[in-house]
């Protein structure tokens, strides 16, 4: 079984001592960042959506209603229900390691090790979707003149700007996850060359 | 400075000995496996080359040639940007991986944790890659009514079955680089516990 190496040695030099506990501080603060991004990314995609009249051509005085939506498109789905998992996990692996934390003991390597299998897990799936929204959201934002793929940002400003923080939001949570798995393979490595 | 595990032991039962040599193995192998999904993924979709000719409307002989490459698209550019890369990290790291093999004393941890940073960094580019190009792809393949963005691969079914099979060996490079991933992690936690 593992060893627990977290404990506060008297005699150590502050440096060192400081270093044993800032890992698992960082890793709840990061967790909690990946909440608060994760869910400020849903909320602002699920609430992109926009309503816009168009005149009918060669009817005076007539207009239609056009809607919006995030789920349009299948990309923009995936990306809430992706980040809706990211979001959830956040609860419940920050709980898990605030629960870690107040434990006399300390860091335990066995829920370390299942925290950074899942953090990659989470991490490339949230990665895929922000590449999915991103993709999907530039062909919005820009069109594609060799497809005859029209923009749609000029006519639903409101809603491309909903989309646009949304996946800056993502790119948050994925850099929070990838410093995530890279704390926790540091402190791995670090109990091995203790 | 981390100490050596791999040294093999007479007297140890077999199935340890198996599994402390197995680790370096196995990582070899994977990083042949990312080496060849990611170099004939960059392949595919950079010989999807498609040139059709559609006859002019109006003007009966006439026709033009309507090319479909994949630099016609940003995420496709950046997909092959991002699978060149995992290509030629995974030379690189795979070299280094079998001479860390082929060295007596077997794996390193510091090389290890180099690695894993690495993988797990270059995972989630993979990943937002393939979402990137699936999600673009997926428009191209059924298009979007919504914003009148017509489907392409009924036109271009050639240029489509590479793409498809290029985001297909994309994802078998993700999950390549996943299983590396935990793999490395994997090996860190068992050094810990021995």
């Amino acid at each position: 079984m593992s060893s627990i190496d977290t404990t506060v040695k008297p005699s150590g030099p502050p440096p060192e001592n400081k270093g044993s506990i800032g890992p698992g501080v960082i890793d709840v603060g990061l967790r909690f960042l990946l909440f608060a991004t994760a869910l400020v990314s849903v909320i602002v995609m699920v609430t992109s959506k926009q309503t816009k009249l168009f005149p009918v051509p060669m009817v005076p005085g007539l207009s239609i209603a056009i809607v919006a939506k995030f789920n349009q498109s299948p990309a923009f789905i995936y990306f809430v229900v992706a980040l809706s998992v990211a979001c959830l996990y956040s609860v419940i692996s920050g709980v898990l390691s605030i629960f870690v934390l107040m434990k006399p003991g300390g860091n335990s390597t066995k829920l370390q090790f299942h925290f950074v299998i899942l953090d990659v897990l989470l991490f490339g799936i949230v990665a895929a979707a922000m590449g999915a929204a991103g993709g999907v959201g530039y062909i919005g934002f820009r069109g594609n003149s060799h497809t005859q793929w029209k923009k749609v940002c000029n006519d639903f400003g409101s809603f491309c700007s909903h989309f646009a923080a949304s996946i800056f939001l993502s790119l948050i949570s994925s850099i929070t996850l990838l410093l995530l798995v890279w704390l926790s393979v540091y402190a791995l490595s670090k109990k091995i060359s203790k």
